[in-house]
């Protein structure tokens, strides 16, 4: 018998995850200033230090960095993320904390651990399309939420918790991917009661938090958590180097036991030699110079970026964060970003439109624009060109 | 609201993962000789070597290793891998080999890729619990197949196909897990020719394959595989790290690009300095003189446990298997390995009751004995504690 497509899960089959993927194999050209990836810059990355720590711990632990390990994650590790996610007010006890590929494992394993097909599941609208992807993966209903420039609206919330009864709620609540809004403190307080209150579990993804350039640092959703009902999620991607895939999850004991078993079957566990890397660069004391280091960078770039503005089409609104990684943008209605990308790539820049994060496709005028992965004079280069593409 | 466990899904309920984890703690009490686990043997795993080769890696691709980077795979080790895998007579063409989380995450992307509740999947009887709390995870139906000491009966697997219409046959036909059989050459060409007549896809989960210590090797099933219905799973676990947590899987291009999709949303890729350090040890040729030097030790290593039967009950019967991990025993009617297992380890030796590996339990009277992980003396002294415990 011929190989056939039928053989596919039903809900499987729609997913082809092309529409990012061929802007971004536009990013090889020559010379091309891209807004479009959610990389950190590479001059955030300290391959020296990573291969000394590296060193310094097959040194100390030799073979148990290379046996199996528990799924649990590696004692040293947690003890040291267990003492970083203090810092943002989160305290995990024993059973609470489980090290992950990311927060896209966070995700994918507390997706796994609640969802039955056609559950339904609140997400912020725009929201974050590898987290659409993943609901996609396990056939559940997303529903759209209503947000503006404090964040999700727990009115909206509310009322679709009541009309659709959903398992969970994804919010990324600090410099928004991809808007860079940052949920208000009475926001923060309102969907934690709201979770607490209904019984939904909130899905606080918290990636971006230690980037920020002005403001005040806010307290977590999961701060206002009365009886387990927020998980957060937390990534050492953004902070010390997405290749080496690496985060940490924190949910009560029971869900996060269930999330365990998951990783158990998905992977066994993250790699040992990983865990021990980020343990001795938290351990070291590396972190607060870094962050400062590079928020110090991203700053500048930001700036450079929010002062591109003026060169596109007049009636454009931009956010302005205060930190994270990204910039949004809404054309005055009519342009279309997503046809408008040709003419940007043609000039050698690049972002992503809009559409591909909303759960119903549409607001066509609306793009996302990293800032982290340019130096300043690209990012105003970049942006007089994209002006000039879009007018 | 109280967090209540109703939240969790129902099919992830009953999964506790319990059983294992209660005797994997056991193992920790100072003196135990434990034929339980399934690690390769601590002096098969070369710290100072990997820590070297990261070293370089690191010198060599600098920031690159620490930026994100694609689902699809770092390119150098991809080409190791395929090259690697032609050893094994497997040739991946391009879009046809994807980097995983050891031969755990091939499987659970496979079924992530084609597992809708409720289908059907035909399973060894014994085979890997690990696997199969995978397929509970994905809701999906566990159908036991009849083995013997050739591995899978073929007709019984006809038979079954044609009753269940299931979408994937899991099989592992190199010195299986738990129980050491291989597959006959007949058998692995009759299953290939099975899944393609009936449209069914073949998981050849194959990570013992180069743990040979007598005997010759045999062709793949995938080598009979005519249109792409065989999926073929390698790990580096047991040959270079279990700790690094990397695999390779390779299947059609249709299949595989579902696969990646999969792993995009679940963790975006494999860390790329863990690829890089298995590259760097597949190209500096270290892989045939360590093989070499781990499966002589472990050819003595089982040469002592099937010695050590003789101190086992009358009218016990054990595999002895040509390579891999596991010797698999069956105790005499009325004997009960999951009762004995308490007496056994107040003798200070452990192993795993075989009732864990079937779908449908049972089999009170059979055991896994895992005889990489201690050395030669300490094997022939935990058969004899094991045979007393056992009278």
């Amino acid at each position: 018998m011929q190989f056939s497509e039928e053989i596919i899960a039903r809900h499987m089959r729609p997913i082809t995850g092309s529409a990012i993927r061929e802007i971004f194999k536009l990013l090889g050209k020559p010379g091309m200033i891209s807004f479009a990836g959610g990389n950190p810059s590479n001059a955030a990355l300290e391959p020296e230090v990573i291969s000394e720590i590296a060193r310094e711990a097959l040194g100390k632990y030799g073979a148990q960095l290379l046996q199996y390990g528990a799924t649990e994650g590696f004692g040293p590790f947690l003890e040291s993320a267990r003492e970083f996610l203090k810092g943002a007010g989160v305290s995990a006890g024993p059973g609470e904390l489980l090290p992950v590929q990311g927060g896209s494992q966070a995700w994918d394993l507390l997706l796994k651990a609640v969802i039955e097909p056609g559950d339904a599941i609140l997400a912020e609208s725009p929201t974050f399309l590898g987290a659409l992807q993943a609901m996609r993966t396990y056939n559940a209903a997303v529903i759209p939420i209503a947000t503006d420039d404090r964040g999700a609206i727990p009115e909206d919330v509310e009322e679709k918790i009541r009309k659709h009864r959903p398992k969970l709620l994804y919010v990324i609540p600090t410099f928004q991917n991809p808007t860079g809004v940052t949920l208000s403190l009475e926001r923060r307080r309102a969907l934690a009661e709201l979770a607490n209150r209904y019984g939904v579990v909130l899905a606080e993804d918290d990636p971006y938090r230690d980037l920020r350039f002005s403001g005040e640092p806010l307290p977590t959703i999961k701060s206002f958590d009365e009886n387990g009902w927020v998980v957060y999620m937390s990534s050492f991607s953004k902070y010390v180097a997405p290749g080496l895939r690496l985060g940490a999850v924190v949910a009560n004991p029971v869900l996060l036991r269930k999330m365990t078993i998951g990783k158990q079957s998905a992977d066994v566990h993250s790699p040992l030699l990983i865990q021990a890397i980020v343990d001795g660069y938290l351990r070291k004391g590396l972190m607060p110079a870094h962050l400062e280091r590079i928020c110090a960078d991203y700053r500048r770039q930001l700036g450079a970026m929010l002062n591109g503005f003026r060169y596109f089409p007049e009636g454009t609104r931009n956010t302005s964060p205060e930190g994270g990684l990204f910039v949004w943008a809404e054309l005055p209605e009519g342009k279309n970003a997503r046809e408008l990308l040709e003419t940007a790539v043609a000039k050698n820049v690049a972002y992503v439109p809009g559409t591909f994060f909303y759960v119903e496709g549409g607001h066509e005028n609306t793009m996302r624009l990293n800032f982290s992965n340019a130096p300043v004079e690209d990012i105003e280069k970049g942006m007089r060109l994209l002006g000039e593409a879009l007018r």
